[in-house]
C-alpha cells in the first residue's frame, strides 16, 4: 500500500508496531519511558526529573510556499510549532537542535535571517539553540527537535481524557487556516484583519505558559490543535478510548471570521489547522479553576462521553447534528 | 553568497553567530549549556548529570541513492550516524526521534523496512525509538535526533588537543568510501571483500563502548570520522587553536584496500568519509593506557602542535611533503 493510501496517522501506527515489536523490557533507556510514539511529545523519567522531546519538519511545497512566506516567518514557525507541541504537555522548553536540508544555489542571506526568526520566538520563550546540521537538497525541508522538561511527575497526556470532563480550547480557532487562504488567493482585507490573519499562520504564538498553567491547576489531558479542532479532538478520544459530544454553536469563532469568512469560518473553526491553541479536558471543578487563573480565552464547547472509541460526535445549540457530519467528515475537510 | 559557495562549514559559521549575537546571558536554559553548536554533539548540565544531544540527517540523492541502498540499511545508518556523534563525546546514547519526509507514492512496507533497520541497531546500543514525525515530501529526508548522557563532567571535545598531544585513530580508515566507489561503479570483488566494503559503506558500527572507555581513561580531544581523516582532524585543530602533523605512513590502511584499490589506498584513508571511527589525541601517558585498555585497533598517526590554527601537516616516514599536499588538500580530496 502506497505512503498516501495509509495516510500519516496509518503510518505512525505501522511504525509504532515495529518499534513495540523490538522494545527489549530488560533495556536500561526503556525502562525510563514515560510515553513514547503517539502523543505530543516522548517523556521519559531523567535524573531529577521527567524529560520531554519532540520534532517536527517544514517542507517546502507541502508545509509552506517561499511565495507567501518570509524566512524569518520560516524560522519563527519551525521553532514555535515544537514549542507548542512542548505547552500541549505542560513542559518547559529549553533546548532547540536545527537540521536543515537546502539547495546549494539558496542566497546564504535566506538562512541567516531564517536563523534570526528562530531566535526571535526561542529567545522569547527562554529556548537555547544548541546544535543542529546543515546539508544539501532540492527542496528546503527545515527539521528542529525541541527537548524540554516538566515541573510535575505526570505530563498532560492525549490518553487521560475521562467521561464527564468538560472539552475547552484557548483562544480562537480557524484563524491559521483563514490566514493561509487569504494569501494563497491574495484577498484584499482592512489592515488590521490581515495582520491579524497572516501573523495567525505565519507566526503563531504557542501556549506554553498556558500548558504549563492547565497542568499545575490540575488538568490531565491536552493536545495542540496542529490538524484542527476535530481533528485533534479525535486525537485525544482515540488515545483515552472515549467518545465526545461537542456543540458547534459554542465554538470560539473569532469576529474576523465572521465577517471576511461568512460562509466558511464554522468550517475553518472546526477543521482549520495550524492554530496551536490547546485543547484540554477537565472535571468542572478544575475547569472553573482554570477559567479564574488562566490569562487567555478559555472556552468550553463539550463533553467527553463514554463510548465508541475515538467517535466525535457534533451537535448545535439546538442539539442537531449539522448536515455535514452525516455526510461525512472527510468531505467536509477538504471542501474549499 | 550562494549556499553552495559558502559551504556547509562556512554556514555553520554564519548560523553560530546569529545565534551567539542573541544568546541571552541571563537565560536559564543558556547558563546550563556546556557546548553549543560546533563540536559532535550539544552539551548542557542536567540535574543529575551531562546531557548530550545531537542530529543528523540523510537525504535522498545527497547522501544516499536507492539503487544500492535497501531500505533497512538507510535505516541502520540514519541511527548510526548519530550514534557515532554522541560515541565521539564519550556518552551514553538514550532516546532517538525520527523525522521522515517521504514521497506519496513510496510502498509503505519500505517505512517498515527503514524501521526494522531503526531498531536492529538501535537494540544492539540500547536506544529507545520514543518519537518523530512524518511529512510529505518529492524526495526521502530521514532526520534522527538522539539524546544521551555523560558518564563524567565534561565530554570529549574537538576544541581540547594540545601541544604535544599524540593523534591516534581507532579501526581502518578508508572502508566506507572504498565500499561507496564499489557500490556506485558496481565494481566485482571477492565475496569476503565486496561484504565487508559494502557493510563498512552501508552499515557503519558506531565506536560507542570506545568512546565511552577513551573519556573514562583520561583522553580529553575526540571527533568521529564522517568528513575524513585530514578534514576532521582540521576540524580539532580549528576548534583547539593548534596544528599537527600526520605521517601518512602510518596511517591503519586494510590490506583489502592495498589489494582492490592500490592506486587510491591512500586518498581514500585519509580524505574518504564516513568511516565513524573515532579520531582523539592524548598524552603519552594516557595513550598508553588506552591502546592497553580498548578492544579495537588504536594507531597513533601523528601529534599536536603549536601552530596556525587548523592546520595539518602531513609527511611520509621519511619526513618528505607529499606532492599533492603542496598542491592543495582540496584539489587531492576531489580526485575521483
Amino acid at each position: 500500500m502506497k505512503v498516501s493510501e495509509l495516510g500519516e496517522f496509518g503510518l505512525i501506527e505501522l511504525v509504532s508496531k515495529v518499534v513495540d515489536a523490538n522494545r527489549d523490557s530488560e533495556s536500561a533507556a526503556w525502562k525510563q519511558v514515560l510515553v513514547g510514539i503517539g502523543d505530543d511529545t516522548a517523556a521519559w523519567q531523567g535524573d531529577g526529573c521527567v524529560q520531554l522531546a519532540t520534532t517536527d519538519s517544514l517542507v517546502q511545497g507541502t508545509h509552506f510556499d517561499l511565495k507567501y512566506m518570509h524566512w524569518e516567518d520560516l524560522g519563527w514557525k519551525a521553532i514555535a510549532v515544537n514549542l507548542s507541541d512542548i505547552a500541549a504537555m505542560g513542559g518547559v522548553p529549553k533546548y532547540a537542535m536545527v537540521s536543515l536540508a537546502l539547495p546549494g544555489e539558496l542566497d546564504a542571506n535566506c538562512v541567516v535571517r531564517l536563523y534570526q526568526g528562530m531566535v526571535e520566538v526561542a529567545s522569547r520563550f527562554d529556548v537555547a539553540i544548541v546544535g543542529g546540521n546543515i546539508a544539501s537538497a532540492d527542496k528546503v525541508n527545515i527539521t528542529v527537535s525541541l527537548i524540554g522538561s516538566l515541573k510535575g511527575k505526570t505530563p498532560l497526556l492525549r490518553s487521560a481524557a475521562l467521561p464527564g470532563d468538560l472539552v475547552a480550547v484557548t483562544g480562537y480557532t480557524g484563524l491559521a487556516a483563514a490566514g493561509l487562504q487569504m494569501l494563497k488567493h491574495k484577498l484584499k482585507l482592512d489592515p488590521k484583519s490581515s495582520e491579524l490573519l497572516s501573523e495567525a499562520h505565519l507566526k503563531p504564538v504557542p501556549r506554553v505558559k498556558e500548558g504549563q498553567n492547565l497542568l499545575r491547576l490540575g488538568v490531565k489531558a491536552a493536545i495542540d490543535i496542529s490538524d484542527g479542532l476535530i481533528a485533534d479532538l479525535t486525537h485525544v478520544c482515540k488515545a483515552s478510548k472515549v467518545s465526545a459530544t461537542i456543540n458547534k454553536d459554542l465554538v470560539p469563532v473569532h469576529n474576523i471570521l465572521e465577517t471576511h469568512f461568512p460562509d466558511d469560518c464554522e468550517r475553518l473553526a472546526l477543521a482549520g489547522g495550524e492554530d496551536y491553541e490547546l485543547l484540554f479536558t477537565a472535571s468542572n471543578t478544575v475547569m472553573e479553576k482554570v477559567k479564574r487563573s488562566v490569562s487567555c480565552p478559555v472556552t468550553v464547547i463539550g463533553e467527553i462521553t463514554e463510548g465508541t472509541p475515538g467517535k466525535v460526535k457534533i451537535v448545535d445549540n439546538a442539539g442537531r447534528t449539522p448536515d455535514w457530519q452525516k455526510k461525512g467528515w472527510e468531505h467536509f475537510k477538504s471542501e474549499r
